[in-house]
């Protein structure tokens, strides 16, 4: 069909087969390759998807004649050499989060797809799922009033990566949905972050980060749970925002801000401090959708038309500024670092 | 009645009326002195409890002759001098949280109450709840495995301290939780806050905890949430304990974690990622009591026994210490304090 | 002091001690006898409360010439007798719900208090929480639209009352909130219980009544359940209530029904099904108090004023007529008793 | 593929696809026919799952040379002559719930197929659930004691039968559930129902269900609701069981009841009285799966073996003749039927 994209989606690990569900199933797209180191994997892919070709060479799939756009669900170290001949190929990019293993490659993938004219999109999911969409237009109409603490827990049920620590592979959520919400690099960060057994990986870490004007951040990740929390709150002067993603009922609430802060007399003390909670509550319904159908989508739409995506390579680049600087931290045992 | 332990409080405050109840409702105590600066409260108590003499004066209060014991619901710089002065007339004290405010003054105490032959008993109260010491209980019979981490979240609806910050006002009582259940001082604080609006004090805060031997912690306290949060979870190699006291039903879960960390096939990982917990949940059954009373009848027990109160003086100066590094810490912006 | 309304509280078991105790917080109130059948009882309570004076005769207590009002906290069978006794005396009466075990009774106690000028009330505790305050509130102002089915479980952990089956202890709470907010007697009703072991009262049933209009009910009672179940939910065209009085932190949720009960195409009907709600959700703050210090507050007002009390005979004969027909209902197992 | 069962799917409206893909899912079987009257649903199955056959006519479908098995999703009234060609034809059939509209035809299938060497199976879904069957051997057990009440809530967000009221929708999902778990006939129903706005089936629905021995059950369905509810109580002289069907964590809780019935003492009744729950709380861990999967498989090892399924024809009749006598009772208003 004339008009549509050709894509080559590499890496059928965990999350690479919903990326080529995706893409076949939206219309605007063609699955022209299917590549993964690991032959059986391609070739498993490409029996579920008729028409797709199984590669198992990774420069011959970003490379490939028919191929107009790239998407790479590959190990971290592998982005910054495929992305970049993938563009030396002239190829759209779409690339797992994180964008890049270094602020270096990042920026120099952005630069190479500014001179090529082709597209760079980082996976930052969540930006496209209803909650956080919710979540930015509560925030940017000024219901919760001057931003004053973001808190999130963020653990899974085991750990999926040999090649980075929890902090890499969980806290890229946090800081794109942060990013997109705050709208401002953090100051500072500080990690303190630890790996137990045999293992060298940290593998339950406290991510802490300034973002001045009075806002302060902790992240909780892990990978060490027995069950599995998505919770960030985000707090303001008059409201405070709950969002719960294991929820199916409430997965966003806003909490009415009533109190004074400094009760003026010992009744008013008495009584905040029996009670639990100050003002009305309230969870505004969310619309269903897979996100990952709205990343495909968006992908495609930026590539059609031109238009920069919302999760484009300097949004990738700041995810990974702030990941390389709380690699500096743990290393130093918690040590603070200045962006 | 012979053999009664006559009793002073003074400061009442927000929480010097409930130990002036539980003092009241204790058969073993009398009481005897109800203290404040302002005399409409001194004199409001001495009606609602007959029997108990209103004074203003908290030096003549602490060297009352015809008191045995003293008890400090008083802002925390006046907990040095008063029980100094207790202590050298010859009372046992039972001083609130924290003990002092500073490390000196801490050990200066013990040291005097040694040498006078007093009970030195600080309030920390939570380790008195049927809560508390079920969770001591389930991890000294090692349930859990060896701990790996520890999550808290303890905010308030509002600020009731003019004199503290928030980490002074509210850790306290995880860190008397930890001291218990853990058993060992931390090796290292940091500690990031941020104060609002044209205060002074830190109002809300991220307290990072390392360990050693794998564990590190991280508190949040605020003063600044709309929802009363008080959420400690203790994680550990084998099972994961989660308290939340403001759960009327369930305050305390066990998560048994059958969770194989590193999965070895694309099946077990995708299972994991889609699941939300990996075992048995267990909400063991408490015992329903006010920890106040409880700390009431231990402080009588250890004056008429002259046994060592579960939190003396030195449990007090341990939170103490953790305090002053904290403070030291936030003062450095989130710099790492060894203890 | 002038004005103050002497009171005798009779029936000292679960619920009486309140009655004592709110009634001596009240200033407009002097609490002058306590009587119970059990010398110990009326003589513990006296302790309690110096000024009171402990009697064991229930008709010299209800009789007493220093008594204003006379509070009824014995068991349902004597409420009759001795509420007759105290009016024929010119006392005011407050009575425990439900306001006797007949209607005939009910009828008699309203008519002889109508002639003496005397106030009846009973005691309603429900109708003055700020929660049913609220929900009243929001159903008389529209926002639920017509309602169409209440749905109501009430458990309790354990049987109390050894007088009276579970329908009698426990419905009259839900009979008179639903009367309080619905404000129509039901057209029939249709009770199913069940007796276990060796006893000859219902421990659990199931009440369904029939409000006409649309509109259905259906309470689920039990003593044995081990949790405590605290909810209620109020059904309408427009929005749905959900009341949980367990519950600390959300007591009452409005939902918002934005839902196409028929919803005409294949894709709206997916939608609803996996989804989990179709609207908003709102939770009201609600004031903190304790209902039956409204109560007492409410009985003093109408001594003093002359007013008709919320809860008035009437209210209290409503509960008992229906009451008296899910007794026929459950003789008859479940048959349909019309009002 | 030697072995293979041909399967033809009837009714591709909302549940007929599930199964359609279920049975295009598992290797055993072959989806031979795709049937529904409206051509462009047939036409889409088939384009989806290609290698089956798009037909709009029923009787095409059910007799079709190359299907060995019939699988019904069309509307309740169909069940019997279609399942009934189809058995004449010598298919196998699986037919969704309810069985039948009425007894005599479920008794009638049942005796068809017994004749004709044929699988009949019902598919009451839940009885493959992971949460379901963990009921089951809990209850098998003795864990609750001898069952005293059965309480369910299923409410839907929205109307999707045009064919059936409420209670033929909803209630034979617990129907089965109970059926299944209970394994005895009720002794007698009663059932309220009210229709609202210009329809005339009923939208809501209170059903009760007395099985001797001392249980009772309640069943709440509703599609008013603006939430889905799907939550159901087993009670027990032992331990009680709440399984809530939404809750993607806890499914199933079982709470311990060491609750004493008749607390013998004021101070437990005070105690019992204040208190949530009474002993400890245990949620086991279930597997996941999907429930139509297991039908399927269930449905062809029957196919294979010749086993009876455990949703067999006389399981189907039990829940029809329930439904029967449900019906009579709601244009009863409620009246009692005896089974």
């Amino acid at each position: 069909m004339t008009g549509t994209t050709r894509v080559a989606v590499l890496g059928l690990g965990y999350w690479g087969p919903n990326l080529v569900r995706n893409f076949h199933g939206n219309e605007r797209a063609r699955l022209r390759v299917v590549c993964d180191a690991r032959p059986e994997r391609a070739a498993a892919a490409a029996r579920a998807y008729p028409g797709s070709e199984p590669l198992t060479d990774a420069q011959a799939a970003v490379a490939h004649p028919e191929v107009d756009a790239v998407v790479l669900a590959t190990p971290v170290d592998t982005h910054f050499p495929l992305a970049k001949a993938a563009i030396a190929a002239g190829k759209h990019v779409l690339v797992e989060k994180p964008l890049a293993a270094c602020r270096e490659h990042a920026e120099e993938l952005i630069e190479l797809a500014r001179r090529a004219g082709v597209v760079l999109m980082v996976d930052h999911v969540f930006l496209y799922t209803p909650a956080v969409r919710k979540i930015k237009e509560i925030v940017d109409r000024g219901d919760l009033g001057p931003l004053t603490f973001i808190n999130s827990v963020r653990v899974n049920l085991g750990q999926f990566q040999n090649d980075v620590n929890v902090v890499w592979d969980l806290a890229p959520h946090d800081l794109a949905i942060v990013d997109y919400v705050v709208g401002r690099l953090p100051r500072s960060i500080s990690v303190f972050g630890a790996a137990h057994k045999d293992r060298q990986l940290e593998d339950v870490a406290y991510v802490n980060l300034d973002f001045g004007e009075g806002l302060i951040a902790g992240f909780h990740v892990s990978w060490l749970s027995p069950i599995k929390v998505r919770q960030l709150t985000i707090g303001g002067a008059d409201r405070c925002l709950v969002y719960n993603d294991v929820d199916p009922v409430e997965k966003i609430k806003v909490y009415d801000s009533s109190v004074q802060v400094r009760p003026a007399n010992l009744e008013d003390r008495r009584r905040l401090l029996v009670d639990y909670r100050s003002g009305d509550v309230w969870s505004p319904h969310l619309d269903r959708g897979e996100a990952l159908q709205e990343v495909v989508a968006h992908f495609l739409d930026c590539i059609e038309s031109g238009a920069t995506p919302l999760t484009d390579g300097e949004a990738g680049l700041r995810v990974v500024r702030i990941l390389e600087a709380a690699q500096q931290s743990i290393k130093a045992q918690g040590g603070r670092i200045t962006l």
